[in-house]
Protein backbone atom coordinates (compact mmCIF):
# COMPACT_ATOMS: atom_id res chain seq x y z
CA UNK A 1 0.00 0.00 0.00
CA UNK A 2 0.77 3.90 -0.93
CA UNK A 3 0.55 6.75 1.42
CA UNK A 4 0.38 10.93 0.80
CA UNK A 5 3.89 12.51 1.12
CA UNK A 6 3.79 16.08 2.43
CA UNK A 7 6.59 17.01 4.25
CA UNK A 8 7.14 20.36 5.73
CA UNK A 9 7.38 23.04 3.35
CA UNK A 10 9.94 26.38 4.02
CA UNK A 11 9.64 29.58 2.11
CA UNK A 12 12.62 30.50 -0.29
CA UNK A 13 14.34 32.69 2.51
CA UNK A 14 14.31 30.09 5.01
CA UNK A 15 15.80 27.56 2.78
CA UNK A 16 18.32 28.91 1.75
CA UNK A 17 19.41 30.21 5.45
CA UNK A 18 18.42 26.52 6.33
CA UNK A 19 20.92 25.59 3.25
CA UNK A 20 23.49 27.82 4.72
CA UNK A 21 23.87 26.35 8.06
CA UNK A 22 23.76 23.20 7.41
CA UNK A 23 26.68 23.42 5.66
CA UNK A 24 28.59 26.03 7.97
CA UNK A 25 27.81 23.17 10.52
CA UNK A 26 29.21 20.07 8.51
CA UNK A 27 32.32 22.16 6.64
CA UNK A 28 33.64 22.46 10.59
CA UNK A 29 33.73 18.63 10.42
CA UNK A 30 37.10 17.21 10.63
CA UNK A 31 38.66 13.41 11.18
CA UNK A 32 40.24 13.63 14.76
CA UNK A 33 42.43 11.40 15.89
CA UNK A 34 43.08 12.41 19.67
CA UNK A 35 39.76 11.39 21.23
CA UNK A 36 39.13 12.29 24.93
CA UNK A 37 38.35 10.04 27.35
CA UNK A 38 35.63 11.32 28.84
CA UNK A 39 32.32 9.94 29.18
CA UNK A 40 29.31 10.38 26.76
CA UNK A 41 25.59 9.58 26.80
CA UNK A 42 24.70 6.09 25.66
CA UNK A 43 21.13 7.69 24.23
CA UNK A 44 23.21 10.16 22.11
CA UNK A 45 24.60 7.45 20.49
CA UNK A 46 21.61 5.42 20.21
CA UNK A 47 19.64 8.63 18.75
CA UNK A 48 22.77 8.76 15.92
CA UNK A 49 22.40 5.68 15.02
CA UNK A 50 18.46 5.28 15.20
CA UNK A 51 19.41 8.33 12.17
CA UNK A 52 22.08 6.49 10.53
CA UNK A 53 19.19 3.84 10.36
CA UNK A 54 17.13 6.68 8.20
CA UNK A 55 19.19 5.78 5.11
CA UNK A 56 17.97 4.47 1.70
CA UNK A 57 18.81 1.33 0.87
CA UNK A 58 18.48 -0.85 -2.43
CA UNK A 59 14.89 -2.21 -2.42
CA UNK A 60 14.62 -1.00 1.28
CA UNK A 61 17.03 -3.94 2.44
CA UNK A 62 18.03 -1.70 5.62
CA UNK A 63 21.69 -3.88 4.81
CA UNK A 64 23.91 -2.80 8.25
CA UNK A 65 24.91 -3.96 11.16
CA UNK A 66 26.30 -1.63 14.03
CA UNK A 67 27.96 -2.81 16.82
CA UNK A 68 28.88 -0.53 19.94
CA UNK A 69 31.54 -1.28 21.74
CA UNK A 70 32.36 0.60 25.22
CA UNK A 71 33.83 -2.84 26.77
CA UNK A 72 37.60 -1.86 28.02
CA UNK A 73 38.78 -5.16 27.46
CA UNK A 74 36.75 -5.83 23.75
CA UNK A 75 38.39 -2.46 22.61
CA UNK A 76 41.88 -3.39 23.75
CA UNK A 77 41.26 -6.82 21.36
CA UNK A 78 40.43 -4.63 18.69
CA UNK A 79 42.98 -2.39 18.83
CA UNK A 80 45.73 -5.57 19.14
CA UNK A 81 43.97 -6.78 15.80
CA UNK A 82 43.99 -3.62 14.24
CA UNK A 83 47.65 -2.38 14.99
CA UNK A 84 48.89 -5.44 13.86
CA UNK A 85 47.09 -5.53 10.42
CA UNK A 86 47.75 -2.50 9.73
CA UNK A 87 51.69 -2.67 10.61
CA UNK A 88 51.91 -5.43 8.07
CA UNK A 89 49.38 -2.62 5.81
CA UNK A 90 52.34 0.25 5.53
CA UNK A 91 54.95 -2.12 5.78
CA UNK A 92 54.20 -4.65 2.96
CA UNK A 93 50.21 -4.35 1.69
CA UNK A 94 49.74 -0.67 1.24
CA UNK A 95 52.95 0.00 -1.41
CA UNK A 96 55.29 3.39 -0.93
CA UNK A 97 53.43 5.57 -2.71
CA UNK A 98 49.95 5.14 -0.44
CA UNK A 99 52.19 5.25 2.52
CA UNK A 100 53.73 8.48 1.23
CA UNK A 101 50.16 10.04 0.06
CA UNK A 102 49.45 9.11 4.08
CA UNK A 103 52.83 11.14 5.17
CA UNK A 104 50.86 14.74 5.52
CA UNK A 105 48.25 13.50 7.26
CA UNK A 106 50.81 11.71 10.00
CA UNK A 107 49.16 8.46 10.15
CA UNK A 108 50.99 5.31 11.24
CA UNK A 109 49.80 1.86 12.90
CA UNK A 110 49.73 3.12 16.49
CA UNK A 111 46.06 3.84 17.02
CA UNK A 112 45.68 4.87 20.38
CA UNK A 113 42.48 5.97 20.26
CA UNK A 114 41.22 1.94 20.07
CA UNK A 115 41.57 2.14 23.40
CA UNK A 116 40.59 5.65 24.61
CA UNK A 117 37.64 6.35 22.90
CA UNK A 118 34.63 5.51 25.04
CA UNK A 119 32.94 3.93 22.32
CA UNK A 120 33.98 2.17 19.12
CA UNK A 121 31.21 1.85 16.35
CA UNK A 122 32.06 -1.25 13.90
CA UNK A 123 29.62 -0.89 11.04
CA UNK A 124 28.85 -4.11 9.17
CA UNK A 125 26.78 -4.28 5.67
CA UNK A 126 24.54 -7.42 5.22
CA UNK A 127 25.89 -9.29 1.76
CA UNK A 128 22.76 -10.87 1.67
CA UNK A 129 19.95 -11.70 4.05
CA UNK A 130 18.03 -14.89 5.55
CA UNK A 131 14.34 -15.24 4.67
CA UNK A 132 11.90 -16.38 7.03
CA UNK A 133 12.16 -19.95 4.84
CA UNK A 134 15.70 -19.91 5.44
CA UNK A 135 16.45 -18.79 2.05
CA UNK A 136 18.83 -16.31 1.31
CA UNK A 137 18.10 -12.54 0.22
CA UNK A 138 19.76 -10.58 -2.24
CA UNK A 139 21.12 -7.12 -0.67
CA UNK A 140 21.44 -5.01 -3.81
CA UNK A 141 24.00 -2.54 -3.77
CA UNK A 142 24.85 -3.16 0.29
CA UNK A 143 28.08 -1.46 0.36
CA UNK A 144 26.30 1.45 -1.58
CA UNK A 145 23.67 1.95 0.74
CA UNK A 146 25.54 0.84 3.91
CA UNK A 147 28.37 4.06 3.27
CA UNK A 148 25.39 6.16 2.52
CA UNK A 149 24.13 5.55 5.97
CA UNK A 150 27.88 5.62 7.36
CA UNK A 151 27.41 9.29 6.04
CA UNK A 152 24.34 10.36 7.61
CA UNK A 153 25.73 8.72 11.05
CA UNK A 154 28.65 11.21 10.76
CA UNK A 155 26.35 13.78 9.62
CA UNK A 156 24.59 13.26 13.06
CA UNK A 157 27.85 13.31 15.31
CA UNK A 158 28.86 16.68 14.00
CA UNK A 159 25.66 17.85 15.10
CA UNK A 160 25.88 17.30 18.38
CA UNK A 161 29.55 18.09 18.78
CA UNK A 162 31.47 14.49 18.47
CA UNK A 163 34.61 13.70 16.58
CA UNK A 164 35.61 10.48 14.89
CA UNK A 165 37.94 8.70 12.35
CA UNK A 166 36.26 7.41 9.30
CA UNK A 167 38.00 4.12 8.70
CA UNK A 168 38.19 1.07 6.51
CA UNK A 169 40.75 -1.11 8.71
CA UNK A 170 42.46 -3.05 5.55
CA UNK A 171 42.00 -7.01 6.38
CA UNK A 172 41.19 -6.46 9.45
CA UNK A 173 37.54 -7.29 8.72
CA UNK A 174 37.41 -11.56 9.54
CA UNK A 175 38.75 -11.36 12.90
CA UNK A 176 37.27 -8.40 13.89
CA UNK A 177 33.96 -10.44 12.53
CA UNK A 178 35.25 -13.85 14.62
CA UNK A 179 35.94 -11.40 17.37
CA UNK A 180 32.39 -10.15 17.63
CA UNK A 181 30.98 -13.41 16.77
CA UNK A 182 28.92 -11.87 13.33
CA UNK A 183 27.45 -14.52 10.84
CA UNK A 184 29.16 -14.80 7.99
CA UNK A 185 27.10 -12.86 5.89
CA UNK A 186 28.09 -9.69 7.86
CA UNK A 187 31.55 -8.11 6.20
CA UNK A 188 33.10 -5.27 8.60
CA UNK A 189 33.05 -1.94 6.13
CA UNK A 190 33.96 0.86 8.61
CA UNK A 191 35.18 0.90 11.73
CA UNK A 192 34.87 4.49 13.95
CA UNK A 193 35.60 6.01 17.38
CA UNK A 194 33.70 8.19 18.73
CA UNK A 195 33.82 10.88 21.42
CA UNK A 196 34.96 14.61 22.63
CA UNK A 197 38.10 15.48 20.65
CA UNK A 198 40.85 15.89 23.11
CA UNK A 199 42.11 19.08 24.60
CA UNK A 200 44.95 19.10 22.95
CA UNK A 201 43.45 17.78 19.43
CA UNK A 202 45.36 18.45 16.30
CA UNK A 203 44.18 18.39 12.70
CA UNK A 204 46.26 18.18 9.17
CA UNK A 205 45.98 21.92 7.84
CA UNK A 206 43.91 20.97 5.00
CA UNK A 207 41.75 23.26 2.61
CA UNK A 208 38.38 21.62 0.75
CA UNK A 209 38.02 22.56 -2.76
CA UNK A 210 36.16 25.08 -3.67
CA UNK A 211 32.41 24.87 -5.18
CA UNK A 212 33.83 25.33 -8.82
CA UNK A 213 36.32 22.41 -8.51
CA UNK A 214 33.37 19.95 -7.61
CA UNK A 215 30.49 21.52 -9.46
CA UNK A 216 29.25 21.67 -13.20
CA UNK A 217 26.39 23.27 -14.09
CA UNK A 218 24.71 22.41 -17.90
CA UNK B 1 51.02 21.35 9.36
CA UNK B 2 48.90 20.63 12.17
CA UNK B 3 46.48 22.97 13.79
CA UNK B 4 44.58 22.84 16.96
CA UNK B 5 40.88 21.85 16.24
CA UNK B 6 38.29 23.17 19.26
CA UNK B 7 35.11 22.86 18.05
CA UNK B 8 32.13 24.23 19.60
CA UNK B 9 30.87 21.50 22.96
CA UNK B 10 27.39 21.41 23.95
CA UNK B 11 26.09 20.64 27.27
CA UNK B 12 24.87 16.81 27.64
CA UNK B 13 21.50 17.79 27.86
CA UNK B 14 21.62 19.80 24.27
CA UNK B 15 23.56 17.42 22.89
CA UNK B 16 20.20 14.30 23.19
CA UNK B 17 18.00 17.49 22.67
CA UNK B 18 19.98 17.98 19.60
CA UNK B 19 20.32 13.98 18.48
CA UNK B 20 16.55 13.56 18.89
CA UNK B 21 15.41 16.51 16.75
CA UNK B 22 17.80 15.66 13.59
CA UNK B 23 17.04 12.18 14.33
CA UNK B 24 13.08 13.49 13.71
CA UNK B 25 14.21 15.30 10.94
CA UNK B 26 16.15 12.60 8.68
CA UNK B 27 13.47 9.69 9.52
CA UNK B 28 10.75 12.32 7.66
CA UNK B 29 13.17 11.38 4.86
CA UNK B 30 11.48 9.34 1.74
CA UNK B 31 12.43 8.48 -1.50
CA UNK B 32 9.77 10.62 -3.81
CA UNK B 33 9.14 9.76 -7.19
CA UNK B 34 6.54 12.28 -8.07
CA UNK B 35 8.42 15.47 -8.27
CA UNK B 36 7.21 18.70 -8.86
CA UNK B 37 8.38 21.05 -11.32
CA UNK B 38 8.42 24.32 -9.69
CA UNK B 39 11.72 25.96 -9.86
CA UNK B 40 14.12 25.62 -6.78
CA UNK B 41 16.47 28.50 -6.25
CA UNK B 42 20.36 27.81 -7.32
CA UNK B 43 22.06 29.03 -4.50
CA UNK B 44 20.41 26.30 -2.49
CA UNK B 45 21.20 23.47 -4.85
CA UNK B 46 24.78 25.10 -4.75
CA UNK B 47 24.86 25.09 -1.26
CA UNK B 48 23.90 21.22 -0.51
CA UNK B 49 27.05 19.86 -2.93
CA UNK B 50 29.12 22.42 -0.73
CA UNK B 51 27.89 20.21 1.99
CA UNK B 52 28.44 17.00 0.49
CA UNK B 53 31.76 18.35 -0.24
CA UNK B 54 32.76 18.05 2.96
CA UNK B 55 32.82 14.53 3.36
CA UNK B 56 35.26 12.94 4.78
CA UNK B 57 37.68 10.67 2.11
CA UNK B 58 40.55 8.36 1.82
CA UNK B 59 43.75 10.17 1.68
CA UNK B 60 41.63 13.71 0.97
CA UNK B 61 41.50 13.02 -2.44
CA UNK B 62 37.66 14.63 -2.77
CA UNK B 63 36.80 12.06 -5.92
CA UNK B 64 33.84 13.71 -6.63
CA UNK B 65 32.09 15.60 -9.53
CA UNK B 66 28.85 16.85 -9.37
CA UNK B 67 27.02 17.34 -12.11
CA UNK B 68 23.59 19.77 -11.70
CA UNK B 69 21.46 19.53 -14.73
CA UNK B 70 18.46 21.83 -15.45
CA UNK B 71 18.65 22.35 -19.19
CA UNK B 72 15.08 20.55 -20.41
CA UNK B 73 17.35 19.05 -23.40
CA UNK B 74 19.58 17.56 -21.80
CA UNK B 75 17.37 16.18 -19.02
CA UNK B 76 15.11 14.72 -21.71
CA UNK B 77 18.81 13.24 -23.59
CA UNK B 78 19.26 11.37 -20.19
CA UNK B 79 15.49 10.46 -19.73
CA UNK B 80 16.00 8.33 -23.10
CA UNK B 81 18.92 7.13 -21.78
CA UNK B 82 18.05 5.60 -18.37
CA UNK B 83 14.53 4.33 -20.22
CA UNK B 84 16.04 2.49 -23.14
CA UNK B 85 18.75 0.69 -20.37
CA UNK B 86 16.01 0.33 -17.06
CA UNK B 87 13.49 -1.25 -19.67
CA UNK B 88 16.58 -3.68 -20.70
CA UNK B 89 17.19 -4.23 -16.63
CA UNK B 90 13.75 -5.00 -15.83
CA UNK B 91 12.60 -7.31 -18.77
CA UNK B 92 16.71 -9.10 -19.09
CA UNK B 93 19.28 -8.02 -16.79
CA UNK B 94 17.63 -8.02 -13.08
CA UNK B 95 16.15 -11.53 -13.06
CA UNK B 96 12.73 -12.37 -11.89
CA UNK B 97 13.33 -12.45 -8.29
CA UNK B 98 14.97 -8.86 -8.42
CA UNK B 99 12.09 -7.71 -10.26
CA UNK B 100 10.07 -9.03 -7.41
CA UNK B 101 11.63 -7.39 -4.59
CA UNK B 102 11.16 -3.98 -6.00
CA UNK B 103 7.06 -4.78 -7.16
CA UNK B 104 6.07 -3.27 -3.60
CA UNK B 105 7.58 0.18 -4.57
CA UNK B 106 5.75 -0.29 -7.62
CA UNK B 107 8.97 1.09 -9.48
CA UNK B 108 9.27 0.19 -13.52
CA UNK B 109 10.94 1.72 -16.62
CA UNK B 110 9.27 4.57 -17.11
CA UNK B 111 10.67 7.80 -15.65
CA UNK B 112 8.83 10.80 -15.73
CA UNK B 113 10.87 12.34 -13.08
CA UNK B 114 13.64 12.56 -15.46
CA UNK B 115 11.84 15.55 -17.41
CA UNK B 116 9.94 17.00 -14.77
CA UNK B 117 12.47 17.48 -11.87
CA UNK B 118 14.17 21.06 -11.49
CA UNK B 119 17.32 19.36 -11.37
CA UNK B 120 19.14 16.50 -12.09
CA UNK B 121 22.40 15.32 -9.96
CA UNK B 122 24.74 13.04 -11.12
CA UNK B 123 27.23 11.82 -9.15
CA UNK B 124 30.90 11.08 -10.59
CA UNK B 125 33.51 9.28 -8.57
CA UNK B 126 37.02 10.12 -10.02
CA UNK B 127 38.79 6.39 -9.82
CA UNK B 128 41.94 8.06 -10.24
CA UNK B 129 43.19 11.95 -10.20
CA UNK B 130 45.81 13.27 -12.36
CA UNK B 131 48.64 14.94 -10.74
CA UNK B 132 50.40 18.20 -12.30
CA UNK B 133 53.25 15.92 -14.10
CA UNK B 134 50.76 13.95 -15.95
CA UNK B 135 50.80 10.42 -13.79
CA UNK B 136 47.97 9.22 -12.77
CA UNK B 137 47.10 9.33 -8.64
CA UNK B 138 45.70 6.17 -7.26
CA UNK B 139 41.92 7.12 -4.99
CA UNK B 140 41.98 4.66 -2.50
CA UNK B 141 38.40 3.46 -1.68
CA UNK B 142 37.12 6.10 -3.77
CA UNK B 143 33.09 4.71 -4.17
CA UNK B 144 33.10 4.49 -0.58
CA UNK B 145 34.14 7.98 0.02
CA UNK B 146 31.53 9.40 -2.47
CA UNK B 147 28.70 7.33 -1.21
CA UNK B 148 29.24 8.73 2.25
CA UNK B 149 29.26 12.49 0.29
CA UNK B 150 25.90 11.36 -1.27
CA UNK B 151 24.67 10.34 2.11
CA UNK B 152 25.90 14.06 3.59
CA UNK B 153 24.08 15.42 0.71
CA UNK B 154 20.76 13.39 1.23
CA UNK B 155 20.81 14.94 4.66
CA UNK B 156 21.25 18.22 2.99
CA UNK B 157 18.41 18.03 1.19
CA UNK B 158 16.56 16.84 3.48
CA UNK B 159 17.10 19.45 6.13
CA UNK B 160 16.10 21.92 3.63
CA UNK B 161 12.36 20.08 2.39
CA UNK B 162 13.75 19.18 -1.11
CA UNK B 163 13.21 14.97 -1.95
CA UNK B 164 14.83 12.53 -4.27
CA UNK B 165 15.09 9.35 -5.57
CA UNK B 166 18.73 7.75 -4.64
CA UNK B 167 19.52 5.92 -7.88
CA UNK B 168 22.34 3.86 -9.24
CA UNK B 169 21.18 3.71 -13.11
CA UNK B 170 22.30 0.58 -14.07
CA UNK B 171 24.32 -0.05 -17.43
CA UNK B 172 24.11 3.76 -18.24
CA UNK B 173 27.15 4.83 -16.62
CA UNK B 174 29.15 5.34 -20.21
CA UNK B 175 26.81 6.47 -22.12
CA UNK B 176 25.94 9.59 -19.69
CA UNK B 177 29.50 10.15 -19.28
CA UNK B 178 29.51 10.62 -22.81
CA UNK B 179 26.59 12.86 -22.69
CA UNK B 180 28.26 15.37 -20.31
CA UNK B 181 31.49 14.88 -21.69
CA UNK B 182 33.21 13.79 -18.27
CA UNK B 183 36.75 12.38 -18.79
CA UNK B 184 37.99 8.62 -18.61
CA UNK B 185 38.56 8.49 -14.66
CA UNK B 186 34.97 9.54 -14.17
CA UNK B 187 32.44 6.57 -13.48
CA UNK B 188 28.66 7.16 -12.70
CA UNK B 189 27.87 6.33 -8.96
CA UNK B 190 24.72 8.03 -8.41
CA UNK B 191 21.80 10.22 -10.42
CA UNK B 192 19.27 12.22 -7.96
CA UNK B 193 16.39 13.75 -9.92
CA UNK B 194 15.51 16.90 -7.31
CA UNK B 195 12.98 19.42 -6.52
CA UNK B 196 10.07 19.84 -4.07
CA UNK B 197 7.77 16.88 -3.28
CA UNK B 198 4.38 17.48 -6.21
CA UNK B 199 1.04 17.76 -4.02
CA UNK B 200 -0.31 14.20 -4.51
CA UNK B 201 3.20 12.59 -4.01
CA UNK B 202 2.85 8.72 -2.88
CA UNK B 203 5.23 6.92 -1.11
CA UNK B 204 5.25 2.84 -0.30
CA UNK B 205 4.15 2.79 3.59
CA UNK B 206 7.28 1.35 4.90
CA UNK B 207 8.55 0.40 8.26
CA UNK B 208 12.14 1.24 9.47
CA UNK B 209 13.85 -1.38 11.64
CA UNK B 210 13.75 -0.50 15.29
CA UNK B 211 16.81 0.59 17.03
CA UNK B 212 17.44 -2.77 18.52
CA UNK B 213 17.37 -4.73 15.19
CA UNK B 214 20.03 -2.98 13.77
CA UNK B 215 22.21 -2.16 16.90
CA UNK B 216 24.63 -4.32 19.34
CA UNK B 217 25.88 -2.99 22.63
CA UNK B 218 29.04 -4.79 24.12
C1 LIG C 1 22.08 2.34 -3.79
C2 LIG C 1 20.62 2.60 -3.97
C3 LIG C 1 20.03 2.42 -5.21
C4 LIG C 1 18.68 2.69 -5.41
N1 LIG C 1 18.13 2.57 -6.66
C5 LIG C 1 16.86 2.96 -6.88
C6 LIG C 1 16.32 2.96 -8.21
O1 LIG C 1 17.01 2.62 -9.18
N2 LIG C 1 15.02 3.36 -8.38
C7 LIG C 1 14.24 3.75 -7.34
O2 LIG C 1 13.07 4.12 -7.55
N3 LIG C 1 14.72 3.75 -6.04
C8 LIG C 1 16.02 3.38 -5.82
N4 LIG C 1 16.53 3.43 -4.52
C9 LIG C 1 15.68 3.87 -3.40
C10 LIG C 1 15.22 2.71 -2.52
O3 LIG C 1 14.26 1.93 -3.18
C11 LIG C 1 14.64 3.27 -1.20
O4 LIG C 1 15.68 3.94 -0.50
C12 LIG C 1 14.05 2.19 -0.31
O5 LIG C 1 12.94 1.62 -0.92
C13 LIG C 1 13.68 2.73 1.07
O6 LIG C 1 12.72 3.76 0.97
P1 LIG C 1 13.00 5.19 1.60
O7 LIG C 1 14.23 5.77 0.93
O8 LIG C 1 11.74 5.98 1.31
O9 LIG C 1 13.23 5.04 3.08
C14 LIG C 1 17.88 3.14 -4.32
C15 LIG C 1 18.49 3.32 -3.06
C16 LIG C 1 19.84 3.06 -2.88
C17 LIG C 1 20.47 3.31 -1.55
C1 LIG D 1 36.85 5.45 3.09
C2 LIG D 1 37.76 6.22 4.02
C3 LIG D 1 38.80 5.57 4.66
C4 LIG D 1 39.63 6.25 5.56
N1 LIG D 1 40.61 5.58 6.22
C5 LIG D 1 41.33 6.21 7.18
C6 LIG D 1 42.27 5.50 7.99
O1 LIG D 1 42.43 4.28 7.84
N2 LIG D 1 42.97 6.17 8.94
C7 LIG D 1 42.79 7.52 9.13
O2 LIG D 1 43.44 8.08 10.01
N3 LIG D 1 41.91 8.25 8.37
C8 LIG D 1 41.16 7.62 7.42
N4 LIG D 1 40.24 8.33 6.68
C9 LIG D 1 40.04 9.77 6.92
C10 LIG D 1 40.67 10.63 5.81
O3 LIG D 1 42.08 10.59 5.91
C11 LIG D 1 40.16 12.07 5.95
O4 LIG D 1 38.77 12.08 5.72
C12 LIG D 1 40.82 13.02 4.96
O5 LIG D 1 42.17 13.14 5.26
C13 LIG D 1 40.15 14.41 4.95
O6 LIG D 1 40.22 14.99 6.23
P1 LIG D 1 38.89 15.47 6.99
O7 LIG D 1 38.02 14.26 7.21
O8 LIG D 1 39.40 16.09 8.27
O9 LIG D 1 38.19 16.49 6.11
C14 LIG D 1 39.43 7.65 5.78
C15 LIG D 1 38.37 8.30 5.12
C16 LIG D 1 37.53 7.60 4.25
C17 LIG D 1 36.39 8.31 3.59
Amino acid sequence: PHVPYSPLRYPVEKMLERSQEFYALMNQRRTVRFISPEPVPRDVIDNVIRTAGTAPSGAHTEPWTFVVISDPETKHQIRLIVEEEEEVNYRQRMGDKWVRDLAKIRTNWIKEYLDVAPYLILIFKQTYGILPNGKKKTHYYNEISVSISCGILLAALQNVGLVTVTSTPLNCGPQLRLLLKRPANEKLLMLLPVGYPSSDAMVPDFRRKPLEDIVLHI
